[in-house]
């Protein structure tokens, strides 16, 4: 390990969210304005990592979505250096969570760059629904989704990949609950925590956001980068209770979950029902 | 399993974030304009479980904070029949996270309630030391901090609560990287993912939210509703790498980050230091 003095750290800005402190600037608070990064020298095996990139990265926001479902991937795209995160909704407006947390998004869908590295959408219930129903989401996502290097998303978001005509004959997930009404896009239905088929990358239900994101990191880096960002955000999970999956879970919970989204799995199928791809 | 009519759920709300479609109502969107509530009879068991409660949850919001902290334990507190969610900060700007989330507060240090059921902070690196060298900041934790029934905290957040003199004589955890300047706080400095002592709940680095918050839904409700957050937020990690902690990353990873966060370390030692509690 190479001895760092304060002189060649000082443009330093690896893994931007946590250690943004090391780049003496306030580069991870304005992802437009990335100063000149300068890696030290951490021995052949770690030199040889993609440190820098340039992805443009496209988040989808609307009202209702689950806000966890976009801050899971964030959390690690949000460490890749030189990549730029969009947060895009159809004005500047705040945007308003299922859960009440408000996002001010940071490009519309008229300035978000028109090509796209990842373009990604999160989930929900009603917003999510209204979302895959709405032309100038559809529009937005069709226009993107037709040049960007992978399509993704996490939890129901896929319902709108689905209702915009980006998952025809490809493997998909979901949340659990939403996972066969893929089918009626033409997408494959299947059951993984991430599931990749060619440039479509989906995620499973909410949390699953970390590990898509992760996967992610990966795939646009390398693995060892990866690995930085996930012992940099400790993820080292280690649930209390083991109910995470239909598999898992107690009968009365999931007889009570399976009941209390049935009204949103229902609007699902409509809605699949009356997209035509 | 009772047959559910359209009529019995049309108030339910269970699970806000992710069935608030069965509510009829904006409510997920407004905590502040909680509907009436009827839940529908689920069988014996699950009808002891406490659905529905009046939870004051306090969560600290400032410049430079890792989002993820806070978007880890919202996700499962959002969850919670009639907790009321207040994101505070030193005014209703807009805050923006290290990498670049800005949210909008719901409450200042002012509106705040006097009487919190939980206090919450989350972490980060530079804007988490200012944060716990800010008086005002302090002086609202401490202050909310004499009555709350929890004070809580995700990553370096701890930093945050043990400047406010709020850990002195406490078994605590954080970020790995600065667990240990706990104990210039007066703190026990205490391996594991969620640490409690008495009515101090303090998670580890950044995804240990999800844990914490499960932990805590378990704690201010009842084990069976924390199942239900976490069968709805399908939280059954599975990481693709296994290197989220120091046990298990690659060394060349592990000194590359302990390499790197070695400033923020630094300078987290000074603020313990400088802290009279």
């Amino acid at each position: 390990m190479t001895d760092i003095n304060r002189r060649n750290v000082v443009k330093l800005a690896l893994l931007a969210p946590f250690v943004a402190s090391m780049a003496g600037t306030a580069f991870a608070q304005t992802p437009a304005s990335m100063p000149e990064h300068k890696m030290p020298d951490m021995g052949p095996e770690m030199n040889k990592v993609h440190w820098l990139g340039d992805e443009q990265i496209g988040m989808l926001m609307y009202p209702g979505m689950t806000v966890m479902d976009l801050i899971g991937p964030q959390c690690m795209f949000g460490s890749m250096m030189g990549a730029k995160i969009h947060l895009v909704a159809k004005s500047l407006d705040p945007v308003t969570s299922d859960a009440g947390v408000t996002i001010v998004p940071t490009a519309t869908f008229e300035s978000c760059p028109r090509d796209l590295t990842v373009l990604f959408a999160p989930g929900g219930t009603d917003g999510t629904l209204a979302a895959a129903a709405d032309p100038a989401t559809l529009a937005f996502m069709s226009d993107r989704g037709a040049r960007a290097k992978y399509i993704t998303s996490v939890c129901s978001g896929s319902l709108i990949l689905g209702a915009a005509g980006l998952l025809k004959g490809y493997k998909a997930t979901s949340h659990w609950s939403v996972r066969d009404v893929l089918a009626g896009f033409g997408a494959i239905p299947t059951e993984a925590r991430v599931v990749r088929d060619r440039n479509r990358v989906t995620g499973a239900g909410v949390t699953a956001g970390l590990d898509f994101g992760l996967s992610m990191v990966a795939e646009l880096r390398d693995q060892t980068y990866a690995e930085c960002c996930q012992l940099v955000s400790e993820y080292d999970p280690d649930p209390p209770f083991n109910a995470g999956s239909l598999k898992t879970a107690p009968k009365g919970v999931k007889d009570a979950m399976v009941l209390l989204l049935a009204d949103f799995v229902k609007k699902a199928k409509v809605l699949a029902s009356a997209t035509t791809v």
